[in-house]
């Protein structure tokens, strides 16, 4: 049976939401077939009518309706246990929600730090209001202000990934010679830099930069299925 | 067979060292015998001696000498696979890993800007000069500075340990419903943290505290097995 998936699109079949990269990589792992269902980024009503909240990705098996992405995660892991696993069995599992845990509420943060006033181009013109509007609200001052001071963000950045560059220095992936979930979390969070921004985050050469390759090249280049920024940053409706 | 592990011993039969912690709690988690052989904490000579370098713990193994901690950890799981596993598998391991460099890279550094000016009291009056030169060359000012701002280290301390906050509130351990190495590696660091200063650094009632007691309860309440911070701040050799 085919998953349908909804996930919230940008300008132009733009994707950069690290939340949805995460689930599709998920899904690509398992081998399971589904069929994408895109949302406008500022569609809150469509997803608030399936699921109840306003957050994607969505998944819908069956009968079924799954939110958030840890939960989409774990189901897929349960419902399709002779499908290559998520998390490599219950301890995997634990410190993969763990790792989980620091994507979202440390790397997450510091990348948004480097791409949140690039990020609104990404956008489709018409979702341009809200994003800034509802993200403004949330920093307490414009986009501009929030990334401001670039030298400092990317030196916090930097010391942030410090144990993600020592691990993938002394292996391919986080999860050991193959990757699992937890390489996909964090990874979905280095794609939405990759995606949202004109600029690189990763340095040259680095052995994040090498991993965060590599599995953009997985599962027939997935990761490249979508556009990347924008090279005229079209409108300025976002302003 | 027993192994015989070498660990540095501070004033008193205190033993604070986190490198130290997490082997003698991966022994008690595979149930293996062990032989402890205390070493004074600047006696540099024995330990090179033993093993052509300066840092224990070293575990000795028959012929084999091992020494690092994270290849004493795997050691322990090649040699005694029937035991009770450490990484929960290959997923595992690599996670484990990488937690590990997070633990020694981002975490110990939060919490030796609490610690080390007290630190030095836990440590034989002997030893203590050896401390203050050598910390001080690598931090570049004197114990008393490098902790000075403690509101600022203690904010720090807290935004570093949140994601450990939000995976403990959700399961009893970071590897989920049983302890595993990841758990002792992030463990030890927060045990020298207990043992090395009269300051409790977790809060009252959070879950890090609740985790971190309960580890400490283990293995017939191994982590009290040493004495905690010495009450009384005996000497000034350090100073």
């Amino acid at each position: 049976m085919t998953l349908i998936m909804y996930q919230r699109i940008g300008h132009q079949e733009r994707r950069p939401s690290p939340f949805s990269w995460r689930i599709e990589y998920a899904i690509a792992h398992k081998g399971i077939p589904v069929e994408f269902r895109p949302v406008r980024f500022a569609d809150v009503e469509t997803i608030r009518g399936l699921s109840g909240q306003d957050k994607v990705p969505i998944i819908v098996d069956g009968d079924q309706v799954v939110r958030d992405s840890w939960n989409i995660a774990v189901h897929l892991e349960t419902r399709f246990p002779d499908h290559p696993s998520l998390f490599g069995g219950d301890v995997g599992r634990g410190l993969t929600r763990h790792i989980n845990f620091w994507s979202d509420t440390i790397l997450a943060p510091a990348i948004r730090r480097l791409i949140a006033a690039d990020f609104i181009y990404c956008l489709a013109p018409e979702d341009r209001a809200y994003y800034r509007r509802s993200r403004e609200a949330q920093f307490g001052c414009t986009l501009e202000v929030y990334c401001a001071d670039r030298d400092r963000w990317v030196a916090e950045f930097e010391s942030t990934i410090a144990p993600l560059e020592q691990s993938l220095s002394e292996q391919w992936y986080l999860a050991g010679a193959e990757p699992a979930y937890a390489d996909y979390v964090v990874f979905s969070v280095l794609q939405y830099a990759r995606l949202g921004s004109p600029h690189e985050v990763l340095r040259a050469g680095s052995a994040v930069r090498r991993w965060r390759d590599a599995i953009v090249m997985r599962f027939d280049e997935l990761g490249n299925r979508n556009p990347g920024y924008p090279e005229v940053r079209e409108g300025l409706e976002g302003r």
